[in-house]
């Protein structure tokens, strides 16, 4: 497989430097748009150039629209505007419009002109919030009217096939372009060719609004496990189409907004090489620096407890562990109950039944934490006492952990915030300074100091 | 939405205790298989099992395909053999062997001999791993002949289109059942009907193995955008299909994997409600109690320095905020290069180069939080030597974690280890053990004790 792809690779280098375009054309175009990307990634930017100069439009557009968004953007850069235009003309309009919102304001007039009545198209998914329905959504469907035959309809398919994205699913306007309904493609080969559309169509369409949000277009699809899902707008006009392939690609970037957010990290939203380091040092300092700035709290809670400290050392051994124990509890309760919310596996009505489990759970961890604590403070010497200041202070510290992780990313919910900000470095901090006040409060208490 | 909702249910469940079989089906039948689901939700156990013993088979095996597995054993048992059967004789392979592979081993049996021949497809299903394509594949594909004429796949397709799972792509194969082109439906339809299929075909057809992991396989569903996958054996004969809508339950399973993972709990492969309290204390208490176990380090550490501390006590106060700044850093790194191997955007070929990112990142994270850090000590009074050893140990500390967290998932790939094993509980517990003795060397040095 490598040994093949290397040679792979020296073969299209070798057509782009002889120039011999009609060969290249004919290697290109036998393979896949996405291993084409998986060749680029070994050419030289002038090498890249050269190839796009020479292969047809549509070749061209398939593999663009495979690239990361700002290797897209450097491309059509280097092309100028002539070519790009061309090419962008072949590409899907709603990756089209993905890839012109990454360029400069003043390139992108410039591009849109060009693209004549195709570039109308993309300036109108360009209003469109990118994380919305419109944003994700492609114009290149087919829609048929409900007043036709099988006949016509397979007719008129013959002809637009080759541009729209889906034909899988053919949807069935009015005269007002309402959308009234769909047609199955497998159920319109079986039909009767002189059946009206009206008589076959599946009047109970599900769409989603143009300003939908993308997280809960990605569970229609989840539950309904549709392939394309029409969008309408306020009159319920047909104004788009989502197809399932793109739904995974939210679905991931999603996920991984989650992922960053639990981790602390302000979401970005591009692959780990095409982001500046600049951007990475944004996306990391705020979190950092917030949970820095919080911890002034736990320095100020240890200096009013430094007698305490200071007469028995011992207690500042089991600090790490504390506060730990107790961020560790807490981050699994809150990324169970984030992740849960996220798949809709727990939804608000079921607060209360969370919270009873997740009591039941931190009751449970924590006696069992409790007891090796025991064991384990035991060969610090000194007797009893720590032991028992150690052992009852993980219990309490886990209950409270669990209980404040998997409430907070409830509370956020309720106050319409996303839960996921409820990250473990916040829940680690704030049960850093819950747990060492119950820790000395508990040493106090059992040492009568 | 919600009052609607209310009703429907009442009405429902006036239907059935009624037994108004008839009125019911209509009902049932008007309604998409996963919004009958939220109506279950509502409905008692008799209640269910009143409904599944009325409606046709294929609209039960519907609705029991949308349910989380543990409620479809449930319903299945409560049902018996005989009703269960006809059911899942309806169901699609994949979701039947799904189902069947969650009954005790008691029961598979009797249930796959009253399934006749349809329980030898899902007794084929069940020889395969879980998370492979085999165990997320179907068997209810169309393959049509590579020398059949256009024509005579389109009457074939009349037959066969009720029962599979997708005729939008059609898998031919030769004469030995291997898989040696793909024709799509919209290829089909606008095809002259006297051509011969191996004319038309693209034998460019891509398939993964039936052991292949399914992890492997989302990555293949995202880079080539496909609708739907065939699966092969050893031989290259065709043996399943794995679609497009399954895919997206995949790649949020392993999210919810890896999310899992990451925050220090062990994967369960079940919905939050449906995962007894059992099950979740063992997933949460294994990482809790290593990280504890291992925490011994960090009470070692601090009994080696207790002299230091007991004479400087105000070295204390900054524990909590050094070793949990260690834990954020080097969790944030590790975040990010745990999600981009997931994802694919970074591989490790890219090793160094993540390395020297991460570095530099570490360096200006470490050198902000420096900087605030001195100020922030000077507040506690004595000097400058406390500001000094502070904020030289958070600058150590944070460059430390960024690279530890960057490595460790790389090196977990490298050993063929998952890099989601490297989870924020265990980077923040190395860093404590790591951040701490930084501090303590650092506090020594400057205050000459």
């Amino acid at each position: 497989m490598n040994v093949k792809f290397t040679a792979l690779v020296d073969r299209i280098r070798t057509l782009i430097l002889s120039k011999s375009d009609q060969e290249l054309i004919d290697v290109i175009d036998g393979l896949h748009p996405a291993d084409v990307v998986d060749v680029l990634e070994s050419l030289t930017d002038s090498e890249i150039e050269a190839l796009f100069s020479v292969i047809p439009d549509d070749t061209a557009a398939a593999i663009l629209g495979e690239l990361d968004l700002d290797d897209q953007a450097d491309i059509v850069e280097a092309l100028g505007v002539r070519r790009s235009s061309q090419i962008l003309k072949e590409m899907d309009s709603d990756d089209a419009a993905d890839l012109i919102g990454e360029l400069p304001k003043e390139d992108r007039d410039e591009l849109l002109n060009a693209m004549n009545s195709e570039g109308e198209d993309v300036r109108e998914l360009l209003q469109y919030e990118e994380d919305s329905s419109g944003g994700i959504m492609t114009t290149e469907f087919v829609s048929i009217k409900s007043d036709w035959t099988v006949g016509q309809t397979l007719a008129h398919l013959r002809h637009v096939a080759p541009e729209a994205e889906t034909v899988y699913y053919l949807y069935v306007v009015d005269a007002d372009d309402r959308l009234v309904g769909v047609v199955s493609l497998r159920e319109l080969v079986v039909a009767d060719l002189h059946a009206g559309i009206e008589q076959i169509m599946n009047r109970n369409v599900r769409s989603v609004h143009v300003d939908a949000d993308q997280e809960e277009v990605v569970q229609v699809f989840k539950k309904y496990r549709y392939l394309a899902l029409p969008v309408v707008d306020d009159d319920g006009v047909l104004t788009g189409l989502i197809t399932a392939d793109d739904i995974l690609d939210v679905a991931e970037e999603e996920a991984t907004e989650d992922i960053q957010k639990l981790a602390g990290i302000v979401p970005v939203d591009k692959p780990y090489f095409s982001t500046r380091l600049s951007e990475l040092f944004k996306s990391r300092i705020v979190w950092l620096m917030v949970m820095f700035l919080a911890q002034s709290v736990t320095g100020a809670i240890l200096e009013r407890f430094s007698e305490t400290m200071r007469s028995v050392i011992e207690l500042t051994f089991f600090i790490p562990l504390l506060i730990d124990s107790g961020g560790n509890a807490g981050s699994q309760a809150a990324t169970t109950v984030i992740r849960g919310l996220a798949v809709r596996d727990i939804r608000l009505k079921d607060l209360s039944k969370v919270l009873w489990r997740e009591l039941a759970l931190g009751l449970a961890l924590g006696g069992a934490m409790a007891g090796v604590a025991f064991i384990r403070a035991t060969f610090v010497g000194g007797g009893f006492a720590i032991p028992i200041i150690v052992s009852i202070s993980v219990l309490v510290i886990i209950i409270m952990a669990t209980a404040v992780g998997a409430l907070l990313p409830v509370c956020a919910t309720v106050l319409k915030m996303d839960p996921a900000t409820m990250s473990a470095p916040l829940i680690t901090t704030i049960m850093d300074a819950l747990g060492l006040t119950m820790y000395f409060f508990i040493a106090r208490a059992v040492l009568q100091v």
